[in-house]
């Protein structure tokens, strides 16, 4: 609406096409994360969402998902999404026929649309539609939707919070760029960011789910008590901090420009979760629970795809800030070095470094 | 839905991006078209459209363009559509406030979306949405829509009729790429190809309306008892055709190439439209008038510009036939041969050759 589409949100669209280093082909991890869920995403349909109470009010139902990106993860988990509805309403109500069901995907503007467009399911028994816009924005009329999922999306901050660039902030964050092993100020700049576009989110997602809608929340976490520094992501951001700062201390790239740049990417733990969420007070917590999105097994099958998710997901951001002419040089380096630090990523915790949270709208 | 969705439509997407050749930089004849039909909209919703009744039933009004290629004309229209909406809102009801808007563009999956979303006005007082696929399907849940425009998209047929492309029919269009100047039963074919398309939209659309809901069709036409040939589309038609011929006899594209092609497009008599209009019986006709959509002096201008609109319409759907290599030399082709015919552009009927129809779902 007019007082919030103008405001300028970041966007980092994850690589698009379905070339060698696109996101499509690339977002396995999250597609693990995805089997993972989709049971659970099933049992908390089946066993927490009146559908019958929902259909009552409209005839057709509304499933979102927010921060799509590029498919196919999105087509899997809104079909697992629907299956599961129209089970719980056959088993609600067997005489009745099914409802419409329509499916909104969202993303940042400046998602590749096209491709997602183009390679939606033929035979989809829904109808589709892409809504382009930042989440922690207004997206659809008030109490227009019954279903709300989100995957992988809101560790995406809305931005780098301002602290870490301001060099009279004790939150500078000269040299890296993300708060894994920095300052305790930078962390704490980017909590409070956190906390702040969650509300945001929550906010919005208030106005616009229906009352006893669903909201189905899956993003990284970190375990209480343990740094970021002891996560795979952790690893990997500060890995590719160090990279570009070996480019900068041989004069590729220009030190400042590094300072100037931080991953908006942030992991909450489950309590700092609990409470925005609380806070909030528009949602019932169904569920919050830490799991687990790969197993050991995964990374020691090679750093190398370790690399290639981040570089599907990170690229669009990092060629924004430095050109692309330095891309392919800064993964080979980053390619490199989690070789030579595999040892860290081998030794780091993956569980429960995913949050799942199911909510419902009071 | 599933037993729609799977049907292969073919689908001609307008010249994406913004670059010479674009459809955003060349389309201000449809613009012109535009400018025209506003004043005529606003007429149309302040006489006819209840909207204090549309909006007691939702909390929303849903605004559909159907064929809104990437912009900007879509923007420009959909902004009249709204604003005299709530003009009307506001005379019809001042003390209540404003129901939500949402706009939903729609063209087929192949239309360049990415450069549609990057432009939506950042202003704008509606929630936005894409919606990919052929409106020769349903698009919509059933009772959504409460106005739908389509401007200058109807006149594309969902296919190529098959009796054109069939050797032994007495319609085979040999050494032609369209019905103007060709034999009666080619024209036959065609026309009997758009009451069926268009038959199969009203019929989508009588599902996605909510009655009383308002519909306006904008599409070129043919004034009654005008050959088409005496249309500048028309002429400029029957030009693109003897420039491929000329291609074809100088051997640089094969003639079973040419033979085998043909524009999918058609431009409906009112009759006609009445007549079909009237067959489907869901629709109160408000209105239904040619008009003029562009005078003599554009034309007078020069060819060149002519030329160019064709480009940005038509470059996808020749590339997809004849390989993009021969598209530069025959749009050079083209623009010399339009020059050379100018008198045929010139002694051409532009008046009539536009319908604007206002309907109601009954």
């Amino acid at each position: 609406m007019s007082n919030n589409t103008g405001k300028v949100l970041e966007s980092y669209p994850m690589n698009g096409g379905d070339g060698a280093y696109s996101y499509t082909k690339n977002s396995y991890l999250q597609r693990a994360a995805t089997s993972i869920t989709d049971a659970k995403i099933h049992e908390a349909i089946t066993e927490k969402l009146d559908i019958g109470k929902l259909s009552s009010t409209s005839n057709t139902l509304r499933i979102a998902d927010l921060g799509c990106s590029v498919g196919p993860n999105t087509f899997i988990a809104m079909q697992n999404v629907l299956e599961a509805m129209q089970h719980k309403y056959r088993t609600q109500d067997p005489s009745s026929k099914f409802p419409a069901f329509q499916v909104l995907y969202n993303d940042h503007a400046s998602n590749d649309f096209n491709t997602l467009f183009a390679s939606l399911p033929s035979e989809r028994q829904y109808f589709a539609a892409g809504v382009p816009g930042s989440f922690y924005n207004r997206l659809f009329p008030k109490s227009s939707l019954h279903f709300v999922h989100s995957s992988y999306a809101l560790q995406w901050l809305a931005k780098v919070p301002e602290e870490v660039l301001d060099k009279n902030s004790p939150a500078w964050n000269k040299g890296r760029i993300h708060y894994t092993n920095a300052a305790e100020d930078v962390g704490n700049a980017y909590a409070a960011q956190f906390a702040k576009d969650m509300g945001i989110f929550l906010d919005a997602r208030a106005k616009e789910l229906v009352a006893g809608g669903m909201m189905v929340l899956i993003l990284p976490s970190i375990p209480d008590g343990i740094p970021n520094s002891r996560v795979p992501a952790g690893v990997m951001f500060d890995l590719l901090g160090s990279s570009l700062m070996d480019m900068a201390k041989e004069e590729i790239i220009s030190e400042s420009l590094v300072d100037s740049f931080n991953l908006p990417v942030y992991a909450a733990s489950l309590k700092e979760m609990k409470d925005i969420i609380e806070r909030n007070g528009c949602f019932s917590i169904e569920k919050i629970e830490t799991t687990n999105p790969l197993s050991k097994i995964d990374i020691q099958l090679g750093t190398r795809p370790c690399t290639m998710h981040l570089r599907a997901g990170m690229e669009g951001i990092i060629s924004k800030h430095f050109g692309n002419k330095i891309i392919d040089e800064l993964f080979d380096r980053l390619d490199r070095k989690a070789e030579e630090y595999s040892y860290l990523l081998n030794a780091s915790y993956t569980a429960g470094t995913q949050l799942f949270i199911v909510l419902t709208r009071k």
